[in-house]
């Protein structure tokens, strides 16, 4: 089963790398770009029995390890 | 318009990020997790006039600054 993991700050966070890559953007000479935020993506290959048990599991990742819940927001995402 | 680019390196191409957190979750005592891969998210708030030309504008931002071609691969999803 694959679970895809979407990782972002939440808004009103400052996120410096947006900020970098805005800026960059600006002076490859892109107009027009107002805001830009990242994020992480996050798949994992992983043995359960069905989707509901993947996605507890999943989620459990998220509270332990993989996002941070004061400043980011994560979504969760499993296909078979 | 918002445009969301998701950049995730090439299969076959070695992910120590990806590896550090699948250790990282098994040593947490999380079983069954076969193969973890960790991307980026870029989330774009630009100005276009339809989304064939903000698809094409993020296209061209892949090509010059957000992506390595040579290492990744990236989608982008266009949103109003």
């Amino acid at each position: 089963m694959k679970a895809t993991v979407t990782i972002t700050l939440k808004s009103g966070v400052l996120d410096p790398q947006g900020k970098a890559i805005e800026h960059a953007l600006g002076a490859l000479g892109f107009q027009g770009v107002n805001d830009v935020r990242q994020g992480k993506v996050i798949e994992i290959d992983l043995d359960a029995a069905d989707p509901t048990t993947a996605e507890a599991l999943v989620k459990d990742m998220c509270g332990k390890l993989l996002a941070n819940p004061v400043i980011e927001d994560y979504s969760i995402e499993i296909s078979a």
